[in-house]
């Protein structure tokens, strides 16, 4: 899904971030990198930084000028820092990933980092029709080129809709507690409560209010359900031992 | 504004990746930084790959077991990156910083981040009330400890609306061209288009619906028209002149 677009690295001086953008693609599903006249590469730092991802490292282009690198793309989108006086139409992460990710199956997206001190030059953002700016604090703003790249790429996988579906309070396999059995939890705490002795002197109606809240809230399954009732059976065992 | 909020390593291997976590802090304006039982902290190579953030570095607070990192937070939450059999409350980067960036500031909330080989064991989620896991690949789910921490910083950035505003198309103080400045222009370019003879036997409306869209696509601001109108005075002499 996320073939189309491809992350150009423009002259990167440490192998090792190479390795690390390598790795950052590869956890969001992309595999498509370029490199632009790189300092160092192939390297062992490279493949050490990659930790598992050496086989987008393996297909990675190396090539000796920008242009060949976006020769065939329809969008050309520069990643910048730093604020430019030519001020250029702006896109954040996540207006890139929307704007970008389902577009055109058929139009090829570069993205292009620039180098780790200085970034791409004002010549290279000219062959781009879109400004990446990552928001971030702005008194310190220059990410390193693998982190940049990560979260370009998260946003990219966000929007694309590849993620397993994330739940909250997802159970797996074991069903809520329904309100009946809820019901005859409560049923079942009271008595206990009564049983220990407990409500000697105490409202039962405001006691077990409280009580409601907290099961309440925390939705139980009924598993967890089976678990407090059998701790309720003891509780009244022990007690009727006493 | 994300001061309650403290990112937790628990038992990092490599100190080159505390130095990139402090770095991806800084970046999103965090600073909360605590380390339980590093295997080698301070180091040259942490202070290295903080590349600046080495005011992160020097206010980390070093621990030797995690309830002393999280015994003031109300929350605690713990990054994973595996599928656990016994199912917690799971939350996205984006689902957690929807919820806890603003969520009441006197809640100090601590993230989890386990070791580089095997994450945080089970007894150290019992401590959580959420896992955090961020969406990835799933044949490739393993992000390096400090590009997780860069995504999950970067939502929280963003969730607490810190970035500047970013504007598509923003061309700083120079006003985008007016209608009547359009028309004035399309008049301009019409009357060129007879003067060099261009208009010879094509139909001008339909020509002109084309440029009109061509024209009216791109948004063109006050300075920039004044250039397009200077090139056609200029194509018009010329003609004149031939």
């Amino acid at each position: 899904m996320l073939s189309h677009i491809k992350i150009v690295l423009v002259e990167t001086t440490h192998p090792g971030n190479i390795g690390a953008v390598a790795r950052a693609m590869k956890n969001m599903q992309m595999s498509n990198l370029w490199l632009v006249a790189p300092k160092i590469f192939p390297s062992a730092d490279a493949t050490s930084r990659a930790s598992g991802a050496d086989d987008v490292l393996s297909k990675a282009i190396v090539c000796s000028n920008l242009q060949e690198a976006i020769s065939d793309c329809q969008i050309v989108i520069g990643a910048s820092a730093r604020c430019r006086t030519i001020s250029w139409p702006e896109l954040s992460p996540r207006e890139c990933a929307e704007q970008f990710v389902s577009h055109n199956p058929d139009q090829k997206i570069a993205i292009l980092f620039g180098r780790e001190n200085s970034g791409l030059k004002n010549h290279e953002l000219d062959l781009c029709q879109y400004l990446l700016r990552i928001p971030c604090n702005s008194e310190y703003s220059s990410l390193n080129i693998s982190a940049a790249v990560q979260v370009v790429c998260y946003e990219l996988f966000v929007a694309a809709g590849l993620q397993e579906k994330i739940d909250i309070g997802d159970r797996g396999d074991v069903p809520l507690a329904t309100a009946e059995q809820m019901e005859s939890f409560y049923t079942h705490l009271l008595q206990t409560l009564y049983d220990i002795n407990f409500m000697q002197g105490n409202s039962s109606t405001s006691i077990m209010r409280r009580l409601r809240r907290i099961y309440n809230r925390v939705q139980l399954d009924t598993k967890e359900l089976d678990i407090l009732r059998g701790i309720l059976r003891m509780s009244q065992g022990n007690k009727r031992n006493n």
